[in-house]
């Protein structure tokens, strides 16, 4: 069987793996995010994703699927990023209570062969995201718990923000981190049919 | 504190509370579902989740919140409800595939006082689910792996079913099998502010 990377160390991503039965390994990609942060959201999650998928896959030896992903919640344009500390969080969800964003996630599935010959494919999905309004003593309440750390925009929509956050349009998994049916379709395209990973 | 009862044994809703760290008992309803089933699934979600909180309310002395939940799966105005077989699942997903389709959950949450005087709040939210077009061989290895035991519609959104799951309009949670914004509030103007469950 062919390995199968994750490119990325996010826990979340993993998870949604996990739940999938599929056999992965993680190794975490050391890409400098600031590099594409001109770029539209779009852009930047596919160079984003494509540049860790193929950092991991440049290592490895023989046949494998690389699995690099990039997300980023946007607000009119505006690239939030994962806040670095709590006062970044706190001024990222007073943005973005009572309105609604778009979170794009890029996804680069890097096939290699046994040659070492590799092609990728690049997607990306959009999501948006509609937060109720929110006092700002609830945005302290929320920061206080931490959650923020290591989520762009600053928020877990898989966790305790899912008390302020009433409708999505889009794909849930792809807020999470992976847009889980283009990964589905790429990887059965590739000859991987996540679904043989199910039988007991 | 006032005691929290969630009448409902479903491990999903379970999962959503723990989420939130609200503590909470688990006290399952022994109501009818078929009772209702002749109504609009907008009326049956709100009467059966009605009688699923009021049934565990009325056995339980003293202050306490109970919260009770109905969610149905509807498509052209047809319920699909929990599918009793593998049959009966392959014929719902067969439904579903390739369109798009109405989750409603209706949630009800009945505040005991100390004198054993009750009041109560009914909820309704509905979501729009869109899932991709599915080959009846994806259909049956998807049914083999029981996911649909239990499952109104006979499908986990999150769970294997992701994969062809593309899009929802509307929130996810609800789906999943709570209203979790309509809970936070209903808690809220009751006095219970969630976010006290997450002082460490």
């Amino acid at each position: 069987m062919k390995r199968i990377i994750l490119a990325s160390t996010s826990p979340r991503r993993q998870a949604l793996l996990e739940r999938l039965n599929i056999p992965f390994e993680v190794i975490g990609s050391e890409v400098d995010e600031d590099i594409a942060v001109e770029n539209s959201p779009y852009e930047r999650v596919k160079e984003l994703s494509y540049l860790k998928a193929s950092a991991v896959a440049k290592d490895i030896e023989g046949e494998a699927v690389i699995i690099g992903a990039d997300t980023v919640v946007t607000y009119l344009g505006r690239i939030l990023n994962k806040p670095s500390n709590r006062a970044e969080a706190i001024e990222m969800l007073k943005i973005l209570q009572g309105k609604h964003h778009t979170v794009y996630t890029g996804l680069t599935v890097v096939y290699k062969d046994e040659n070492g010959n590799s092609t990728s494919e690049t997607y990306v999905d959009g999501t948006d995201v509609e937060f109720t309004n929110i006092s700002d003593g609830l945005i302290e309440k929320y920061v206080d718990t931490f959650e923020f750390s290591d989520k762009a925009g600053g928020y877990a929509i898989q966790g305790k923000a899912s008390i302020f956050i009433e409708c999505i349009h889009g794909n849930y998994d792809n807020v999470v981190g992976l847009p889980i049916p283009l990964l589905y379709k790429s990887l059965k395209e590739h000859g991987i049919d996540i679904t043989s990973f199910w039988a007991e």
